[in-house]
């Protein structure tokens, strides 16, 4: 069976496991304040074109998003989000478990717009009794979107402008940043990225590393002790070398891009096959996430060979996600296709 | 100008202030442990044929709902709330700010139905990830609703049936219990009211009392160190004796629901008036809250004389709520159907 | 039996009972609004010299306490405290239950001093892992303090002085505030406690209010959306016209001050007593608590006609605690003091 | 410069380092639920004699520390721990964060006995209010504890069963489990120690591992959804995979102990060193940790050439911390000794 329902089913890119076995007896100093965390924040920090911003390296997504969020609020506010955004659904309650609520904006394809963040925010402070109800403070949007859509620049320009305006704090989860970048549809670049955002992390977990997350916050009022608050939710690892590490080749010789250019080419070739037969998708993604809506009669054929995710009920048909990765060989992609041709 | 906006611009009923007065240096053990919350917690179990309930008087709604919800889930569970809850929108986040998410279903009238339940509950465990998403572990409805809206006695089985079913706790935000109990169209006893849900609560402050609500908590395991937990939250009175004190008026001679009858009868008269005057209403409400959709100029006309308080746009005119409570006079609500057949 | 084991067994001052009596009907707008909480928010402000402090009128001071905290420190920050002090002993974890640790300092007589604090602090950053353990950010005192001590103008100044040159948050607990200026030993006026630190509260629950106290936030950093944060607590009193009215009435013609004195009068002549007979006092307080050791002879003998509370073994005698307070008649303090002098 | 200063300046064992490469493109299920984690857990399982308990693989030992402690205690409940235990001071107050007091006990040499336990536990149940005190409800304890003593069987009997009589939980931090049970001053083994507490954990990090605790819950009550909990926190890795495979290889064929076996015994030649030279130790370590009380001039000297880390002030010498692990080179601690003996 090839799997294709996640991407994150390996391990890391061949350079990382290299490096990794190469200076496994080194020592160094825990906690984050090694070399190679040192190394890999000054190549983030040289790409985005900003050299005061803070890299802090954690080790999961859901870990990343929940711990800024507990950092940058206060207990009233409450962080805004598309209603399918990961944090509304995907993580158990972590930003309600540090007491934050997630204002769900309704979202078809993923995405919120400028217009809708205004809107609540107005409405907020339109309301006599305001102060019974949650302060909107915070915007998490996640590029790309866990529907595999992205935004363009002149989307997010837009929201950033609103966010600038009232006050709020703009935060993008990057889970599969590498991803979205790679997209041939994608107009932004990574400075873009930070410059129109207060903070964002840049995926390692999906895109080519074991594991890790770079948080990188360019706003300087989110700054401050945010390594306390990191230890305090258990995400800043004893071993910090392990994460600066990957990160350090990640970015070494634009890798990062590369390979995921690569999982985005291949999720391509897949969705034009879909289309090609006829199969309608679920969202229009132009990332390495697809979403084929399927005949019982198709998953099951298609079920022989490769493992995919169920997603939502689409009539009598199903949606499931066929995901791609830096990891994804051609061979198996050509495989697919020719099982969905078969179809 | 005559206030109508809410059902707490005023005191308490006259039988209250005269047990004040006279028991005012009387001196009693503090924390709830007096003769007077004993007294009152005997007459409430008396009235809910349940004599292995526990009783605590508390100061308010929010508080209320919260400490109880604080106390009852664990961290990873949530709580199913209609989307117009109080717990969900008027509170502040006072449910996330203890660690939980309100899981918002969809409702038109404030009501939700036992088939919503149960395909929220359904739905959770069907997810093969399961674990990722907040467990629905408790369902919160108020009774009456935000809306004035009441459940049947029917509707209330079916809800608890699916709960036990799944083993869900059934709690009752009663703020209004009086004036949902005392409305024409109410098939419900408090006697139903408990034996049809885990715990729920008795409102004073808006029924009688200076301040005050009675959280009745009837399932075994929801017991245990309560008053622990409302001490944590600061909810706990130092001078206990005034509640118990109110409480125990309220629940002599069914002062409580006498009070309430009154409220729902001149909200009846004032329903009436405004659709004869072929006057819309947002809500179908036979309860003490009644709301009118006005246009701009019947509004202002209104204003003239009465304090309403501002709920919806509706296109392009406005619904307004106007509570009638214990203390309304009846003149005052005359005085409002005169102006209202002027409009 | 006379009780005198706390502070907070009776009602009010007749002055408040008899507004509240008069006022039951009157309408007024709900959460602190009314203009009886402006006018007793004015008197307090023109009493301490601050026009532009922030007063709220809460229910209780386990409540204020933790509120305070929850509103001003940040996740990773902890309040320093006597390991005696209410929030670490008496307020059931209600400010871990927030999030923040407290960082109990020892004391013998319920005080802390300012070189214990700044000890503490310059202590938490010489070390190299300082972001491992709790930031210090706020000081905690009360005045007078659970043992019935005081700060001089001298001692409140030093700890104030070394709050400000680490930025640390200066709280004062001022549940027994009227019975510390009250006392025959006070040099500090309401004014001085204003000026000498960030935030205090005025309790009126132990000195002649049903219930209530008065925070007053000095520091404007810490003052934005208390609102948002009390009511989110269920500290937001519906009619909180109950709670305005109770401070105008004590800070109209110096009330508050005047009972004060009457109890720290009444204490002092306890205190006489014990020392007259050779009993000892477990801490040497000039407020309205006082704690005799004694022998389980002479507490049995006093037992016979008053309550008195448990406070701690000494040796094999008993110290207990005697509280005078606003209502605490003089002819039950002559009975008290004759069976002392039978002892 | 030699690094002495920790347990965790390097990578892992070889073995593991081989397992990575080798299986670094193998595609698995995420989340835990892969071969790996099951056959790491079956062996641990094995090892301790208890098909039954729940293994759970973990990144980090504060991550492990508070979730659990998250997942088994209600709002109102604190843990019990020596005053100098990892969860009290050095864990940025996680435990708080999560709401839960920690109620130090004092400690001279890091251990907390089974009279202190039940001396607190019947002192709270003593005190007539005290639903106004946190309630005991866990105790913590750390083998080995942070200043490398152990207990002994008999000790932890004795702890265990004041834990059964009074309904607490005992929670043992093994972060360093192994360097504990190789000491040669040990009785217990990980069979015993699974016997005779609630939940524990097997560290990782520190014992061979690039990262890792294999959380074991034995007692029934603490099991039910812990996963739940695990991914709120931000602790559940995307590719669990990397946490069973270094557990599966740690315990096959003993190599966990082996190694462990290997930092205990070079310990015990540093000790005698120091000793042999007349250099006090602070604690009286049996493990893997030294805490040798330096003069200046003697730390000055073995500075040159080693990282310790700084531990506390002992009148004007300094308490410094040397750590072994199962990646110390022999000739490192030979080297080491030579300079000692220089002194």
């Amino acid at each position: 069976m090839i799997r294709f329902e996640s991407d994150y089913t390996q391990g890391a890119v061949p350079e990382i496991i290299e490096k990794l076995v190469e200076t496994n007896l080194e020592q160094t100093p825990g906690y984050g304040t090694d070399k190679y965390c040192m190394s890999a924040a000054e190549k983030i920090k040289k790409e985005i074109g900003d050299e005061t911003a803070d890299v802090h390296f954690l080790v999961g997504g859901t870990q990343t998003n929940y711990i800024f969020i507990a950092s940058a609020l206060r207990p009233h506010q409450g962080v805004i989000s598309a209603c399918t955004g990961h944090i509304n659904v995907h993580e158990s309650g972590s930003v309600e478990s540090v007491g934050h609520k997630v204002i769900g904006l309704p979202s078809e394809d993923g995405k919120i717009t400028a217009a809708q963040v205004e809107r609540t925010v107005k409405d907020h402070y339109a309301d006599p009794t305001f102060e019974h109800t949650v302060q909107p403070k915070m915007v998490y949007i996640s590029f790309p979107t866990e529907n595999g859509t992205i935004y363009s620049k002149k989307e997010l320009s837009d929201l950033y402008a609103v966010c600038k305006e009232n006050d709020l704090i703009l935060f993008i989860d990057g889970a599969r940043m590498g991803y979205g970048l790679a997209s041939e549809k994608n107009d932004l670049t990574l400075r873009d990225i930070a410059a129109l955002s207060d903070a964002f992390y840049i995926g390692g977990t999906k895109v080519g590393a074991l594991f890790g997350e770079a948080l990188v916050i360019t706003r300087e009022s989110c700054k401050k002790d945010f390594r306390y608050i990191e230890k305090q939710k258990g995400a800043m690892l004893a071993k910090g070398r392990l994460l600066g590490l990957q990160f350090d080749v990640l970015f070494t010789d634009g890798l990062y891009h590369k390979i995921a250019r690569h999982a985005a080419s291949l999720a391509m070739k897949i969705r034009e096959a879909f289309l090609t037969k006829g199969i309608e998708l679920y969202y229009d993604s132009y990332t390495n996430q697809q979403f084929p809506i399927l005949t019982d009669e198709q998953l099951a054929k298609l079920n022989e060979h490769f493992v995919s995710s169920y997603w939502a009920k689409a009539g009598d048909k199903t949606a499931v996600r066929f995901c791609t990765s830096w990891a994804t060989p051609e061979k198996d992609v050509d495989f697919l296709i020719e099982k969905i041709m078969e179809l």
